[in-house]
């Protein structure tokens, strides 16, 4: 079945690219800047090359979108309902170049823009989120559900504090921290878009959303994933999910609505 | 020597609990409520009496403080100068709870008030950090050090909304973040005290603080661990470290100066 092997060679594509991740990883790390506190690493560049031919081998009529490439082109291709490839080389960028351990790969396939194929391998705490639309999520093989949690008060919601530092958005950060504060029970922090959809999608987090990263390949491959396990996936504004646009809200099947009003009440 | 055993008999207790912990982990958990998000399970209390009963033993002279026997009395002991062990037998809890990784034991000694020995154990990523004081930090028996970041802008902050939730100390939380995220990096919450110093420890971040937390011993351990790693422990006003004040700040070798201006800009 195409899906079936789609999502081996996306597997293995993560896989080979999580080797150089990981070597990177406790190593000296040669680091170029991006913007004010984005950082892009030669394991960056070297993972989106090996994943681009791998995948181009396997399925030369497919189109890709991919985090380095954009940047190099200064823009991101329009998505079209072609099967495409949509990768993030390196989720957590970050924290590879700091050591943190939340780092992925992130390898999502669209069919008519539709999230169909999601696979984010963390090489550190080897973990790798797999998913194919209509078939379940899982965790390195075993089937993956999101929380049952459904009491906004104990819920465990993650985020980001991005990487822009504009007076707008970095209060629209934390007014919102400030505001959500007191309807949930805490936030964390950990500095991967990817990861953190796929910390819902297990259970271990109950709600995420972000506004403003970088582009659709933090949230193709983990948006399958969170659906896939039960999860909702959505624009923060309680609208249907556009993968281009750069907003994302998710949580587990029960908290959606609830954490919409929450999100409303804090903008 | 006697702090070379004391740190053996520390580890075998911390992982001991660990083993616990981890069996806990992947489980269904029984929770009880104290405050309104903080959470004490019965791995906390079943890992705080194997820790304190191991100690005991090979220690029956030493003076002992604890998380879950200080909340059973609803005061915390004074410290004196005799050796004492300061006890988190389950830092993280909320993670726990939550099937969140970053769940720890933290087993500290303090000899005339000073941290000695300490010990932080997590069982779920298998990182044990280990220090005795005048010999060094290490994880997982290789030695380790504070980051060699000597640019502000540059360093990676960890803090935690902690568990209070009335309007003063959520909006000093968030008005502090607002204001530190133009000066450093970015920020994460990973919902670990112990874990956050020890991290700053190993270098994967660059600075934490964390004020209003439960008490010593949340800190005990982290404290030695990231001193003997060449970083710096203090109260977040530039004033020296006080192990009973629940205030706490860290950093490596460089950014103290630098930190402790950015948190009183900050104030």
């Amino acid at each position: 079945m195409a899906e079936e092997q789609y999502l081996a060679v996306a597997v293995d594509a993560a896989k080979n690219a999580g080797e150089i991740i990981r070597n990177g990883f406790y190593n000296t790390k040669n680091v170029e800047h991006k913007g004010q506190v984005d950082l892009v690493t030669e394991t960056d560049k070297a993972c989106e090359d090996l994943i681009f031919n791998h995948l181009r081998e396997h399925f030369p009529g497919h189109k890709f979108i991919g985090e380095e490439t954009s940047a190099a082109l200064g823009a991101t291709a329009d998505l079209t309902d072609e099967p495409t490839w949509i990768v993030d080389p390196l989720d957590g960028t970050t924290n590879f170049v700091h050591g943190f351990p939340f780092v992925c790969v992130s390898i999502g396939l669209t069919i008519g823009k539709v999230p169909t194929i999601g696979v984010v391998y963390n090489p550190i705490m080897n973990e790798l989120f797999t998913a194919v639309r209509g078939k379940g999520a899982f965790l390195n093989g075993s089937p993956i559900k999101a929380s049952s949690q459904n009491e906004l008060v104990k819920a465990l919601l993650v985020t980001e504090a991005g990487t822009k530092r504009d007076k707008a958005t970095v209060d629209d950060t934390t007014n919102k921290i400030n505001k959500l504060l007191y309807k949930i029970r805490s936030i964390r922090m950990c500095g991967s878009l990817a990861m953190n959809m796929c910390g819902v999608a297990c259970g271990r987090l109950d709600l995420c959303y972000e506004i403003g990263f970088g582009g659709p390949w933090d949230v193709a491959a983990g948006a399958v994933i969170l659906q896939e396990a039960g999860g909702h996936v959505f624009d923060p504004s309680g609208r249907e999910f556009d993968l281009m646009s750069r907003r994302m809200a998710g949580s587990n099947s029960l908290l959606k609505d609830e954490f919409i009003k929450a999100l409303e009440d804090a903008s």
